[in-house]
């Protein structure tokens, strides 16, 4: 993939204001309209001065350039790469969260759209943070970023090289990892979940690989009750994610 | 879509012994080779004679003809066109299952990949039958097909006129309709479900019809944790289904 393919600025009152509201640590600069006439547009240059981010004021053609666009209304933000976020912003949420701090770990999904899914499925559920691995798993392309209808903004996506260190690390700071797994012998219905959790699922063919599991404080199983064998992983990821909220 | 895009026929010892368990009323006729010497083909041929259906034997090169394939193992099965399955099929289901009816009602899914899907999900958790519209959605494309995962098999899955007159037939058959609704006041962990029960979800953007949640005995919702403002349906229809199961 080219690097050039990662998103790395948005536009637009809504987009802008939500990545200043939930990530604000994720700006790097602003490129606000030199004529500003919309109230809302006020209230975000007056954000952006409170959080103390770089702010230029530019004419309308140069805003046109830079989004290439004419629907930016009047406001481009410059964000750190959202594959860049991380290990450390990782864990200052974390800490932050405390007990009520949710992840989802994917292990191996290659494909963009189910990992865009599953982006967008987690975020519905309230999880705090997506962790993928950053070799044999789908990148955040386009497609990607397409399927998680807005997600990839809203929640925090970090690419680790290390799967097994990054389980060992979660469970260092108290965070419980459990993983699926078709074999379990307890199902997700039967489990008492609680948080501060790291779930762990894996790609549709393989399920999460062997030294994932070894290193999960359990294993749970999502019960099939039909005649097919296996869920796509985003249905699978909304069913386990929307079972621990209630548990 | 062509006519001849639609499965009309399935070969192999697995697919075949899953329809003549799941399903035997959708086979027309079978094709089996002259020479049997596997023991479990011989198992299929003798439980096809007791259902009285209709069995040609033929030579390898036959079979190699009739399944475009080597790997159809000595069987080929002709099926009903599984888009012809009728209202009737799906009454005489609804009774034979009484008080554990569960079925899911798609209204106007147009993404063959997500009713796929759907029809897949509704298959894991255990649900009777899939009802579609003939109008306004997709049709069991080959790509519909794959992503169904084999459930389009396993699953009755019926295509109907008018939905407003399904769902009006369904509740004289005592059967409760339950629509899924952003707007619904109660979510689906605060209701009550109980079998004879149809679930019906309508497409991403537009939710289910003025018309079709007019009919529904009761709204429910889905709440949504975080900012994406919708779910996938495939997604959508997991989280209720097995919400369903434990309820």
């Amino acid at each position: 993939m080219k690097k050039n393919q990662l998103k790395n600025h948005i536009y637009g009152i809504f987009p802008t204001s939500s990545l200043i509201e939930s990530r604000p640590e994720l700006i790097r600069g602003a490129k606000i309209i030199n004529n500003i006439e919309s109230p809302p547009l006020l209230e975000i240059k007056k954000t952006l001065e409170r959080l103390d981010i770089n702010i230029d004021l530019v004419s309308r053609s140069e805003l046109d350039n830079l989004s290439s666009t004419k629907n930016h209304q009047g406001i481009l933000l410059y964000t750190k790469n959202l594959n860049q976020t991380s290990i450390a912003d990782l864990e200052e949420l974390a800490i932050r969260k405390s007990r009520n701090f949710k992840a989802l770990i994917l292990d191996g999904i290659q494909d963009p759209r189910n990992l865009g899914a599953c982006i967008r499925t987690a975020d519905a559920a309230g999880v705090d943070a997506v962790i993928i691995t950053k070799n044999r798993s789908a990148d955040l392309t386009p497609s990607a970023i397409k399927s998680a209808a807005g997600a990839t903004e809203s929640i925090m996506v970090v690419r680790v090289t290390n799967l097994a260190n990054t389980l060992r690390w979660l469970k260092d700071l108290g965070i419980q990892v459990v993983g699926t797994d078709m074999s379990a012998s307890k199902t997700i219905f039967e489990y008492s979940f609680s948080a501060p959790i790291a779930i762990v699922l894996g790609s549709e063919g393989k399920g999460i690989r062997r030294l994932t599991r070894d290193l999960c404080d359990d294993l749970v199983s999502i019960p099939m009750y039909g005649k097919v064998s296996s869920l796509n992983v985003s249905v699978a990821t909304g069913i386990v994610l929307y079972r621990i909220n209630q548990a």
